[in-house]
């Protein structure tokens, strides 16, 4: 681990001061190193996370997508964040000197593995591409579920990069020695809120506090409105049903908490109870979820009971009332990662809008609606409370486009502004600096006249 | 308090939900209102802050230009950082839907007036403007050093914006009440560091942590070059000197540690002791200071005895070498607010890069070079450490332009990214949310199609 460091701290001058387009090479090369090796990491990761061999191909491919967007928008030259003010001595508030501003990495980066995509949020994904595209050398702390994919991964990785640029580690003692070594400058996490807590407090607290971005999940509350029920009531049960039960429900975005109008709540439990049971992906993650859920039902009636069976676990639907939960029953308002969600009935669009307005932070909040007066008010209020909102879709995918923001408010991240899907997760890992009144041939390349 | 606290939370839905041209109109008015009661403002401070009358017009303008910048980067649609990336079935990683990103404010803003600066860091200044430009409503704590005239431009500044969205407090207890407050969803300050990163721990580890913006100050290190030296000691001495004691030292960015070849000391030295005695803002900090300068003294030579006498304080300067630095004897690394500075001398090129290596965060770093072989590694060793480099000039000046970048590494400041000068200081208020699948009538004005 101190040799990993090391090699990492030394990396960071000389993979920092690299030009933007020989990193993009770089992300290109990984790319295309994954590409070639797709076939065995694929067989692996069916093997080592029980997922299905054409969902992990098409996630290959939104890796692959990933590495090459960063090179693509190093190649730009957006990603220096450039501004020039030439000197002016009649600017009206005094005479201001030549200012140039520019963005530069921050230095070794942490990141840690996602269990719910062993490729696109885990060794090579947008986190790590996102921080090697800033300039930062990173050491991945490999995800406990797949280690033999993780290790592939990351020999793949490293055979194409400059020395100490990539490492990965494994271990839990790992976790808390990363995040408070004073040669790491960020840590990205994505995972369980209760570790992720842990080690942002570690962060913020530690001599020399560093950003931490963690993304850790919420509820994505859905609400539907009693038009849309009227109009489609069937096509939204069915809808949510297969939200719910997306990859065994085994996503950070899976609508959590389904807010439906008194009365169609048996409609939406006869469609999960039709669901077949999935596996989930290791023992850990499914005795978390039963945990979870007997959690859950030791406060909300059962209205679909799923659980353990004959392949897997079947979905598990909970039931309470937004009355309830603003009376300060509010269990229903924390994830539970795995095939259970909970329905709340509402009475009226009073009852709608302060359930709205009691949502912690959340990473998605979508509505189901048709022409409803209440849309304005209930889209304004989770326009506060989500980092995406979502209009009759539902929330489970995360396009990997430049105007994605997945991210959001505490407690669904630590860091509101930062997105870690979409070509801006690179600043999550960039400072700006400003060089004022130099000569040209001392200035970073990209700073100078007529580029 | 309470009362105080409860307007800007009724007033944030509202105010955070005005066009971007109503908040311009309204930061316009800020400006109009300051320039018509300009007169009675620096009268006011003349007498509460011990300034001279020419240096708060100056920066009564300043503050009205910053005012009228953040109108301006409103009106230029800038500010609401829109991307648009329409649906696209045969986007590569998979079909994409409609997304539309933009930024919304946090909701309410407590502001830290800074002594240093009356009017452009305080009631009405940049973090106000940036924080009332994002859509934030802000609660004002004032600096116990001119609460009248905080008091008056208050007034002036709540006649003109809509109830709630502005108000000043007073008394050291509202300062951990302010940074706990549920309603309070960021926090600027700028001033000393030990009150600063006491309320920055609150901020990152109440129940729900929110952003702190917190500026400290540093030493702003000025490195000098033998060529330097030689071409132009004289007018490097002079500058430093003039530097050193701008506004009695009392700035962020005042020059506290100049690292000179040997045999230069003496010269600067001279330059140094031919300055007057300047008053302090007031009792408190000249106390501050004298404490200050005592510590320092018991562990460094004193060049240049400066201390109280008629008419204010005249400058100190006290000698160090980078060989003691580097040994551990660091105590000239920390900040000391007022007219004082700390000279060490090196013997070579690998001292001067193994101090400027070993410094912490800076707001500012300088070099004072000609054709020396160590610029541009010394230039990339600063780069990594501070957020502006200087080049033969000096760090006091911060330009109100939109390459500046006021801010750096910790130490120096809470958040590296940000910048609490220039128009993006309005992004330490605002996040990111993005609209999938919504209908034209449903979105923000911003977002719509042909706008």
């Amino acid at each position: 681990m101190e040799e990993v460091l090391d090699r990492a701290a030394q990396a960071a001058r000389e993979w920092g001061g690299t030009s933007p387009d020989d990193r993009a090479a770089a992300l290109d090369a990984v790319a295309g190193a994954l590409d070639r090796e797709s076939a065995e990491l694929v067989a692996l990761a069916e093997w080592e996370c029980r997922l299905p061999g054409d969902r992990l191909r098409a996630e290959v491919g939104r890796t692959t997508f990933q590495l090459r967007s960063f090179a693509e928008y190093l190649r730009s030259g957006a990603v220096n964040g450039v501004v020039i003010d030439h000197e002016d001595v009649h600017w009206p508030p005094g005479p201001r000197p030549d200012l140039r501003r520019m963005l530069v990495p921050l230095g070794p980066v942490a990141v840690f593995g996602s269990t719910s995509y062993p490729f696109a949020f885990s060794v090579a994904g947008s986190d790590t591409a996102s921080a090697l595209a800033a300039g930062c050398p990173v050491v991945v702390k490999a995800s406990h579920s797949y280690p033999d994919l993780a290790d592939r991964t990351a020999e793949v990785v490293e055979e194409v990069l400059p020395k100490g640029v990539f490492a990965l580690v494994h271990g839990r003692r790992c976790a808390r020695q990363l995040v408070l070594d004073p040669r790491i400058k960020a840590v990205a996490f994505i995972g369980s809120s209760r570790v992720g807590r842990e080690l942002h407090h570690l962060a913020a607290t530690r001599p020399e506090p560093i950003p931490f971005y963690g993304g850790f999940g919420s509820v994505n509350p859905v609400f539907v409105t009693p038009r849309a029920v009227a109009k489609r009531g069937g096509e939204i049960a069915r809808g949510f049903a297969q939200a719910l039960s997306q990859q065994s429900g085994q996503l950070c975005t899976k609508p959590g908490l389904l807010v439906v109008p008194e009365g169609f709540a048996g409609d939406v439990a006869a469609e999960v109870r039709a669901l077949r049971a999935e596996p989930l992906f290791n023992k850990l993650v499914a005795k978390r979820f039963e945990t979870g859920v007997e959690a859950l039902s030791a406060f909300l009636d059962v209205l679909v009971e799923g659980g353990p069976g004959a392949g897997g676990h079947a979905p598990t639907l909970l039931r309470t009332t937004a009355a309830d939960i603003l009376a300060g029953h509010d269990e229903a308002l924390d994830e539970c990662f795995g095939p259970v969600s909970v329905v709340a009935t509402y009475r009226d669009s009073n009852e709608l809008l302060e359930l709205a307005a009691a949502l912690p932070g959340q990473l998605t909040a979508t509505v189901q609606g048709e022409d409803d007066d209440v849309l304005p008010e209930l889209v304004a209020e989770l326009t506060g409370r989500a980092g995406r909102v979502v209009w009759n879709q539902w929330p489970n995918d995360i396009a990997t486009t430049p105007a994605m923001h997945h991210g959001g408010p505490w407690p669904a991240t630590t860091s509101p502004f930062h997105t870690s899907v979409g070509v801006r997760a690179v600043e999550r890992f960039q400072r700006p600096v400003v060089f004022q009144g130099f000569p040209s041939h001392l200035l970073p390349e990209v700073l100078e006249d007529n580029r």
